[in-house]
């Protein structure tokens, strides 16, 4: 397993969920095998790469009829997964957080949210699409208890990083950040910067502009 | 104007759409001036940058006192923003779409979802969030008659292409797409992925390996 050696970059992490996402909708079809230039087609990939990322999760060899599209699913399931699944702190149950919690329940069972938080009294110790909501204060004292070291910032730029910081400082090792800032974490806690609102503007000008994008 | 140029690269207008976030945040807080450094903080990234930036927009010149922030709100805002609005079309309202109605509507006034579409009869002709939603039948109608050039993808991954030729063919020249798939488009349509199953199972495997971490 490539996990062992802890040299699989960000990249192939991305690819493989997103190998894993397409597999899934070729086994509801019914699909039994599936060829590396098939996968490749659907993934915006080359057969190549195909071929190279699942070689790093340690599934080599696809015959005449392809991969086995189970097997497959499998591997990148003890790759990716943890055992008995990881659950997910937000913090932030605004227009945003609420619908994060839409969004990711019953979505992926191994990667759920598992508690909520704000700072509005007025939605803690509310239940939101089956999610407590958490006055702020408990942030530390749930996520010891619940083993929470994933985490989901969903608040105002001007709060994110000590949001950040309190989470850093309850044991979350990884933070997906919605907010439009650069976070400074402690060494060891990995941020990955998702701005929905950057994007939607980047397609709304580059659409005006037509043929000049690059 | 640096669009006169038709120069501009797609990562000069993320930078753009960030600063205005930020700017916004500190004109509600009564900020009047702000120091390319300060921005550059906020943003992470360097006050050289930030200065670049502002000059590719054509708003030279900080003072000791740094930029106006009410001034340097509205260059952004004539860069980015085409006058009257845009509007914007989202197809496919399962819990991602209706979370993303949910994070839009009202949030930014002149990039709004104008109307929503879904193969699902049973939710077309009725109002979510303020919005419409339509039969995928109606779809090149609609669109022509709203003048809608952008469009949201949130369907599953086996109807995507499908929904980016229809789009397409309707004059959509600029779609942010939520399935993890690669689409074919005509010249002059331009794409961005944005898939936050990836990114959080991203943050999930990092979070894991701690240290190991790129």
């Amino acid at each position: 397993m490539a996990s062992k050696t802890g040299a699989i970059s960000e990249r192939v992490v991305a690819r493989l969920s997103q190998y894993r996402r397409l597999l899934n909708v070729l086994a509801a079809e019914g699909a039994t095998h599936v060829l590396s230039r098939e996968l490749a087609s659907l993934a915006g990939r080359t057969a190549a790469q195909v071929r190279r990322d699942l070689m790093a999760l340690g599934y080599a060899g696809s015959s005449a009829r392809g991969y086995e599209v189970a097997g497959l699913l499998a591997s990148i399931r003890a790759f990716l997964d943890q055992p008995g699944g990881q659950g997910v702190a937000l913090v932030g149950v605004g227009n945003l957080g609420k619908a994060l919690l839409t969004h990711f329940t019953g979505r992926r069972p191994n990667l759920a949210i598992a508690a909520a938080f704000d700072t509005d009294p007025s939605k803690a110790n509310r239940t939101i699409n089956q999610c407590r909501v958490w006055a702020m204060g408990h942030l530390k004292d749930v996520l010891k208890a619940k083993k929470i070291r994933v985490a989901i910032i969903a608040v105002p730029p001007e709060a994110a990083q000590a949001v950040a910081d309190a989470l850093a400082a309850a044991g979350v090792r990884g933070i997906l950040n919605f907010a439009p800032v650069r976070l400074r974490v402690p060494e060891g806690v990995y941020v990955e910067d998702l701005d929905m609102t950057v994007s939607l503007e980047k397609v709304a000008y580059f659409a005006r502009r037509g043929a000049d994008a690059p």
